[in-house]
């Protein structure tokens, strides 16, 4: 399997992350998005028509883009993904939200600070709103978290995997977690399992 | 099964719409979402910590949020969604791209005009990016498109019903779908499938 990938990126680092809690081997191909590798012709046309990364190729030569659908496709059949059809939905439950109230806000402010993107007034006035949603969003799993050791059901599934990704490097984006102890104890959780790797972890 | 709800949302109109293609019965609840009647302290800690419609009660009484999560749990087991690993993987690859960088910036305009939010300036400013990026993700479902008949393998999934859901009413946000030939041959194949219903038909 290759992954075609940015080492600065959280969605990347989700797939990285399953992938070495399941010890497959893979290649990784880093594209520097700041030059816009992944805006090519070839990579629109063959790799992902939404120009962006991370995308699996298989070992039978098939492209998936989306971050929260490699995680499913790699987890299927193992043990970080219920068999259980609620228990499954739930999982896609907080993939959902990680993809729609938690990243835009909270990723984002990141991305804009790391890859040292300019703060026009859009962003700015943009960046109010994020920080008021990305904390709301940090609330919602803090309530949910208190009195759960993991997202769904008993133990590490790929919700906690796409959900620890940018909630733990949250502070290079401003977000601070003090107010927050059930999510500190969860990423504790979370980085404890076998196999884990840092975000910088090529 | 109960279906809480309220009427003029593509996110609700998506659960209405598969269930109507299952032919299942259900109970529909409207909540005023301009009246924030999602936001009161029992719906967060019954219904959907996160505040947001829809949310699907299963006749075994549990309750879940996200209505792409919720489209996956009703599908399952369906002609609605693949059986194939790599198929499903890329129904939800389509579903988390309606979610990532469709809704927020196609249906949030309609939002916007059909619920008379007043358009300060962050509003104002917020709009031209998502116009661009509404139009950008138009023109990745054309692309997609092009040749083919629906999103994924050679049937109707549950990927064309979540991406039909805004994008057909995608003119109510301002969004001209003329340029978009293959994209306007789809939403009459989606809107000839048997049980169709219209996102106003309660």
């Amino acid at each position: 399997m290759r992954l075609h990938d940015n080492l600065s990126s959280g969605n990347g680092y989700k797939v990285r992350l399953l992938l070495a809690h399941l010890d497959l081997p893979f290649e990784r191909i880093e594209y520097d998005i700041d030059r816009d590798e992944t805006r090519t012709a070839r990579f629109l046309e063959t790799l992902n028509p939404n120009g962006r990364i991370p995308v699996l190729e298989t070992s039978t030569g098939n492209f998936l883009p989306e971050s929260n659908a490699i995680l499913f496709y790699l987890a299927d059949g193992t043990r970080f993904l219920p068999e259980d059809r609620l228990e499954r939905a739930r999982v896609l439950q907080w993939m959902f939200f990680e993809q729609y109230s938690h990243e835009p806000n909270i990723a984002t402010p990141r991305y804009w600070s790391v890859h040292g993107i300019e703060m026009i007034e859009e962003r700015q006035l943009a960046l109010v709103g994020k920080r008021e949603q990305g904390y709301a969003a940090l609330g919602v799993m803090e309530r949910h978290l208190d009195g759960r050791e993991f997202f769904v059901g008993d133990g590490y599934s790929i919700a906690d995997t796409a959900l620890y990704a940018y909630t733990h490097v949250s502070h290079e984006g401003g977000f601070d977690l003090a107010p927050f102890p059930a999510v500190r104890a969860w990423l504790d959780r979370c980085s404890s399992q076998p196999n884990h790797i840092s975000i910088n972890a090529g």
